[in-house]
């Protein structure tokens, strides 16, 4: 795909304010370089933290009109990175679907408080793939994450991104079943 | 956060059909690996495609219940990766609304078509942060990027991936306004 | 179910701002007065408007991840009510989905112009239920309208309310495919 | 808005399998006498239960980047109708949002159990609106209610039609806070 690119003052008159953010550096640099690359391309990420999320027994609804829905209770936990940390609140929920192709959605929804008293929005949507049997390939969870902080807290900074995470199960003797939920800012 | 694992077995009891998932041995290695690490982690990704898409005239709604209210309708386009090509359709929009906080989120829906007749929905919602005067930083563009393929098409891989974007302003002599958007699978 | 209602001002103390909404005079009298009648309530509801709304030839996903695909674009149309009349833009589209259990979900977003230069949001989620073969029944075809009106407008009133439609098919001569949409707000 | 309306046969060869519900008897004698009425126009609903879910004390966000945010754990409850009854499971929570225009949305997603067995899903969007003092008008409290049950049990008739609802506070000494929500079918 070959195109050529407007003088920025072009751009300005069209779409006025939208523009400031398009001609940031870094964005154009990216696009420019992408076209010599491989198809692989390591995305910068910086890591935000790892929740210890605990979980009870799922419960099913069974096979719903859009797919097998399931609920998995959250109870608490605990996380912490570079800058925060914490404990997961008790009440979210996990609630799962397994599409008609069989991959399986999840989508939790749960708060975070941090150790000076702030509390943060966490919803978590994560894709779950296992490949069928001789498909080959490996099973794959990645997730996509919306965090609503305070705007008026020092963790506000967490409202501007988009984030990615990994998710892992864990257990730790004399507790429940637990995951562990990598977050990674999208830099 | 310093954590046991259970050894597999027990977790199979406990959770059944899950466990495939987590315990594929690129997670594990990846956590494991993640507390050695500086705060700065590269996610591996695809290429999928770049992807121009033409635009028409900013449509207002203005002030809303939710923020501030603006349709780009979508008028065509072409897109292209190492294993896929096609058009844009007609049709599509991007239904942005500008947050409480100053924030940007766009919206937008639109099909694909195939050089080999396959029709692929994408759905991109894009954050635009732009850092107030004085407070540093670069604005920010970034996307999470959900897309239906057929499932009885070559193109089934899309359904079974976490896709992350960027977005870059660009224009071609002699056509109206258009966006490029990058999407990328986040291995 | 049998439960006492404690004194209002135990509860403004407990829940503070909430209070307001759940202590106006026809939700108590609603609530009590339905516990003596039949299991069919009417529910009053003022007609906003009927759209017209012309549609274009149906675009085919097909078997997707969710179920199957297909998008309907909206190319035009008129709408009028008591107060307020003016024509539907072009570029708004109708997601459809039908689910696993057969039943079709409509999920249509376009713009309104009022004739006098306001634009208005529309999402409309429509659900078609038929009954299958020998099952009895009539189809099912009702709809969820959320609305976004300028609040800096005279149409403001629309940003507050609860709306539920309904569908029909109608063709004018000379005309392509057009469908029906009536408005009407839960009072 | 005048408009003629088509042959059935020239409609079936255009849209094909979506017609059936269209020319469903009910829905065009609705349409057609609409036009003589008055604004006011009652939507037959059909009760389907009262549930009084309880719920225990708010934790607040606060002010985040979509307006304000605060979450109301439920703790549990009982429903019941004419066809059903049951206990509301302790684990859900209701999300609720105050728009920047002031209204409050609630989001609350919980599960029934009915007291044979069988898990429903439910998602109750409310909407509350408080007219500002010397406005005028009564305070606003109506919602839309998405109900998912087993597709394989007697509670399937759950999934084909759309329901509004009612919200009214209410305690019984001895408990904490509850409120009562009623959901009616749209007929």
């Amino acid at each position: 795909m070959k195109m050529k690119r407007f003088p920025i003052q072009a751009c300005l008159i069209l779409i006025g304010s939208l523009i400031a953010i398009f001609t940031s550096n870094n964005l154009i640099a990216q696009v420019t370089s992408d076209q010599d690359e491989s198809i692989y391309k390591d995305f910068k990420t910086e890591h935000m933290w790892d929740a210890k999320v605990t979980i009870s027994n799922m419960i099913m609804v069974g096979e719903s009109k859009r797919g097998t829905r399931r609920v998995i209770p959250i109870t608490g936990g605990t996380f912490e990175g570079p800058k925060i940390k914490g404990v997961v609140l008790p009440g979210g929920e996990d609630w799962q679907l397994v599409r008609p192709d069989g991959d399986t959605e999840l989508n939790a929804r749960y708060l975070l408080k941090t150790d000076d008293g702030v509390v943060i929005q966490v919803i978590n949507k994560v894709l779950m793939h296992t490949p069928k049997p001789g498909e080959g390939g490996q099973p794959y969870t990645r997730s996509v994450i919306d965090l609503e902080a305070p705007v008026d807290s020092k963790y506000d900074y967490l409202n501007h991104a988009i984030y990615i995470g990994t998710l892992n199960m864990s257990m730790s003797p004399g507790e429940g079943p637990a995951v562990v939920i990598g977050v990674y800012k999208v830099l």
